[in-house]
């Protein structure tokens, strides 16, 4: 333990410890979780994580906290519709493979903060939209986009089936994130989240509710784990 | 009114009023549920009702409820597995028929209880068990089950999507009975329930957990709706 | 199967894959719920499944992507209550017959989404609001309403209770739609729709808070199959 | 308030303080509680009461703790459906009317708890069960009952819809409670009272699930206050 | 009941039936739900009632609601911390009485709603606000309040005690309102909930979350029912 | 930290790392949650801890663990009510006091569980039992017992307000206890739970459904950081 | 309790009862909850506490209020990122000291109106922020902070983990408050509320979700009780 | 799809579709949950799968349904405490390695289900048991375990900690298992499973309640997909 405090330091912003050491412990810097925090701190936070030669992330970042961001940080590039605010360092070359899939249109906000969260740590991506159980053919006839995958991201709202017929299919692990979708008793996520934790089939797991950030930085793991290789210098 | 209040009556027991016009109003006699009731109620109400010469149902019938009314009633048959105790006039000729489809074997007790009153009631019945979505291929390959049926009862626990699937594959109507099976975040059938209520896919509609009779009631309505019978005397 | 696949088929918008072959597959064509989406997808998948020269339903249609849309298919309609936008091929001739009641004044706007959705795909629909369970007689002296339909959608708010009575009257299906009317402790819906699930009164069925929609859905399958006709090319 | 303590008092058991002085302050003697407390408790706490000569009830008793009661209080007599332990000083003429109404035979330990009481106290009590929603002539029929009663008790379960009915009818109070009779989605008595406390006819409120007792002492006190007499001496 | 139905009619907007028989039936004209109503409909409801020269009710009305109705019907007056909108027909002569008590300031626009309701249809009422169990010498030290009342209308949000307290003091029903005032986990007033329903204090009952018109309206029957009168013509 | 870990260390039993540093660390020898450990399990445990010649607790123990861990260590006693194992190396002189207050009988037992770990701890305890806020002058007229204690444990089930009373009479912290005595929607504890988190008494903190020992154990803290005093050695 | 009357009084602004003896009986002067009353009520209250020359304390205060009050008392200030509205006497000298912990920076405002507070009050305050779990060392290279406090706040929303965490590395109470921070699952803080009634580490009691107020008064007085001093007059 | 279709099939016990095809398709074969079946059906179930010459896992086996097992198929063990009943083809040289920690003792049972369920897959297994957050040194001085891991799963009860704090330290995907260890707000797990949902530490997905044998089989996948190695023929 000596050896790992020496290691493990901080920033201290007084409103914030910046984790330096985190991409050494974890293999990923600090990442930014901009609910709740103002534009000010969550952009001082990013320009401190910048300042050490890493890709930075801010997730959840209003519009107005993305302006102010990339005010601080110029490089930095702001995603309105899944609301993330990324300064990448370097271009990396994609390493394997995930799959990401919904069950519909409006999951998509979801799945584009996974898709772009994996690209943006060098995982390849391919995105399969729109492939709910009501017209299953959709995702039968496009069986092969789960060849050579590590892991698959599945996004889905409603009655949030998608994970358990998918993982039904494939022999890598399926990462369920449930969205808030659909009529009244969907009590925001809730029937998809349950549905998710009970599916009948196995080898799936959950984030918590319209988390695609979760569940990339896990299924980049994975995927990076299978490919065999070192974490990118993200 | 007043035409409608001379046609129905019923017979007071004190603790139970049987509603003797029922089959005249909704076109089934009066079904007990004996959940509830001690068997001696149970068993006095299960006779009047046969009295009148008709078919006699009680639901969640415990053994030794069960027993105490074969005791009254030696014609009744009791089924364990699903609790009910059936006084069946004459066996009817099938009418029409309606698929009964499980996700597991754990569903078969609820499939059973609404595969035997529609029996009871004289609908036709097709039972397809234990092709829940983690091996879809079981279902796929069973689509001619669904040919010919007016309805369909699909029965599921753990994330109750199966009558979703169906839903998306045939054109008459699911009816979805979510049950208790799974682990613990289950919560005693609410996970099924909640996604059976959110099916991206229209045409389904839903009963109560473990409501195995509930679905069968109604089953046997559209089925006899569309096999342009009359209801059987039953 | 491979005769299933080589009948399905989709057309790929990127964020959406429209299911061209529903209407074949489940006698209706593909539905959008505009939740979630943006005016911009909508209007692109309403204008993709028009194409095919069949009717189009958008459910949960804001105003703003309602105006959206009669830019992009200028015959469609926008009807604000209900948030349905809707292009109807041709008006068809109304086959059988559906009862729509509500228990208050609050629930027409689900009751309209219910009533134009089956009069958009053929449905005949007679309408009975405002019959409430605090004067009854409202129901009792409005019974000849459910002569001659084949199945009834109940749309009530607060305690759910107009269900069970009117399925206590009936021998066709009722349809339940819980609505989100009432003080505090009606959670959102949750009230009714718990009492919906629990109907003492077999014959019901429950679906999502606030889904005319799906309610209509099913109850013009349950029509159709009664009137012993061909579905409509809606 | 100094004179207030002055008329305040009670005797202290050491596990429990009986509070003689009730009587004089709420115009009824302390009620036990049995459930959660000892046999020996109960029985001491119940002779300690009965030592001031008036009537003692302990509700919620198992069939042990009745049994332990007789033995110290002979003249005590035990209710075994309801749970009740009584000892009734005397027999007090009936004053004025309440009448106590339930959904189904299942609700009937539960009307009988109030019943019960209610007659201990000297209420009058007309008692008309099983005349649910599911065959609503069985309560159009026997409106009678209603004349000349101060109060209702209404006790459901299930879908919790007979206080709206009876409230939409009469012109005094209903004082409702929820069983938890019913299928999976009752959860134990929520869903009836949820119905119950959003009941859309004016003049119901609400008591806890099962709790007989709470509903017939508010009943007694509205059905004292309008006979316009002074309490009895229980 | 052929006399019942007889008795009983209503006027038919089509949107609304309106009950002009329940001042009959219930000894109270109908009264408006605003919440989920058209500006329209509540006023053209409100004209409807008002034509058979009875005083008018609508609660849960908006401002917007408020001024509408004034428009059609200039005699009516809205108040706007509690959103009542009311013609009253003429100014009655109190009553009886009832004592309306809240925990704290907050719960004022409630109990506001319940007195303005009881001095409408004609009951003494006693006011008697911020007297929560914080700092209890305020309840104790207006004791006297509780004196020739015919009932208590308790009104608090947080904890929920105030009813609890007042009942164990007072002789009178106990009618409880909980609101939604407090930190995060009052969960919009189910903490008050739950805890009225719990009281361990015998004589209390409950109503809906800030539902002040259900306690009113059934705290007037009782007041009325103790004070031997006529129900007033209001 | 690297003094911390040289100064933490823990013996490793396999199936348990049992923590002999916590008396150093925490100022309290480890303390066993019996339930979910075999017999076996908690025995060995228990003894692990007594070997190092310390006090030890295990709670939640059932009565054959309690036996099974007596014939480990003899010297233990085992307290049927509140499931309570103890071994005390001496009996320690009391220190400051706190006062322990239920509402009523049947939150003894939880209560118990509280007395006898502050007894443990060397702690000086007042009890005072049953009396909740149904007969409030049993708790005014024993304010006394407030006077110099450094801590209030107030215990209660039903609607639990009893904290939020006692918290605005005194001047000292209040840890409350919920417990899940009470009629059906008590839901467990949930609704004094609620409660008790609502308080409108500033001063109130809250401890688990049931967890005296919880209670006790911060209680203990707070007593002994008032008196001054070095925790015993227990 | 003759005596306590006597010592008890408020002052009557109708719409609120002002309790000036709080201080002498709870060592503390009334605090004004803001929400839920008019800026109005809000500063006429916080006028009457102050006239007793007394500290006087808003929680809740929307920025509106705040303006308010300072207009009617312009010694007061307001915080804006934490709501509340303070005017204090004189600066006290701080007594003992209280540590203040936060799991991120989103948890700030709930733990500056803690820190606000016990300054008000007089505490010496330490704070520690955003040393969640993610990041342990970032607490553990911080333990120095928790020698010679008295007792400990921990804020943390998400799992809430921190104050279990905390508990089991100090010797003083740890008072945990929940926050709504974090992803759909948080339900508002019901996650981190869970987690902290559960905590395994004993010493840890919870206030509700938010709730920085409560934390700080009862850890003030805990923190006067260690050191043994008189209260402040605030 | 064609290609999908015959690739294939199951095995037709008519209350089970045995599905020999998926350990082609998944990698594993199936898997019985032996919960809600009889013991003569799950006895059939696995003597069918045994048949084809693979590895055969039965979970939440009873004893008697292990009993039946064993007498159907003699090579088979039954494991009391994990309630697993497992036919081991041939033991596998263990491929890569995961760690399974617990937070206590009585999460062991859980843990053991994952542990012999990824032995028997062919994984290496390293447990770390009893590290709970309440002495965090257990934990921070055994970090050791997880060098050369590609995966962990953390089992935890009561605030469900544990894998947020482990996830701060590795660099392999964490799979939360909450279980229903705990006093009463707990419900079951419910408090955990929100915990582990809401990890402020990336990385972190879960499964259901309890469901070890859940953890595994997604934790085996991984681990095989990071040892680079074909599955084993199980």
């Amino acid at each position: 333990l000596y050896f790992y405090m020496k290691e493990n330091y901080y920033e201290d912003l007084g409103f914030a410890k910046v984790d330096h050491s985190r991409q050494k412990r974890n293999g990923y810097p600090e990442v930014i979780f901009g609910e709740g925090k103002t534009p000010e701190q969550a952009a001082k936070i990013f320009a401190t994580i910048k300042a050490k030669d890493v890709s930075v992330i801010c997730t959840r970042a209003s519009k107005g906290m993305g302006q102010y961001i990339i005010n601080e940080v110029p490089e930095a590039v702001y995603y309105e519709s899944c609301r993330l605010c990324i300064y990448q360092k370097e271009k990396p070359k994609p390493i394997g493979c995930v799959a990401i899939v919904t069950g519909g249109t409006a999951d998509i906000p979801v799945a584009e903060e996974a898709s772009i969260v994996l690209e943006t740590y060098g995982s390849g991506v391919k995105r399969l939209y729109d492939v709910g159980v009501a017209g299953i053919h959709r995702l039968l006839s496009n069986l092969d986009v789960f060849e050579n995958v590590n892991c698959v991201i599945a996004v889905a709202g409603m009655e949030g089936a998608l994970p358990s017929v998918i993982s039904g299919l494939v022999s890598v692990p399926v990462i369920a994130v449930p969205t808030a979708t659909g009529y009244g008793a969907n009590f925001g996520g809730l029937a998809p989240l349950l549905a998710m934790l009970n599916s009948c089939a196995a080898g799936v797991s959950v984030v918590n509710i319209g988390n695609g950030f979760g569940a990339a930085y896990q299924a980049d793991m994975i995927n990076k784990l299978a490919a065999g290789s070192q974490k990118t210098d993200t």
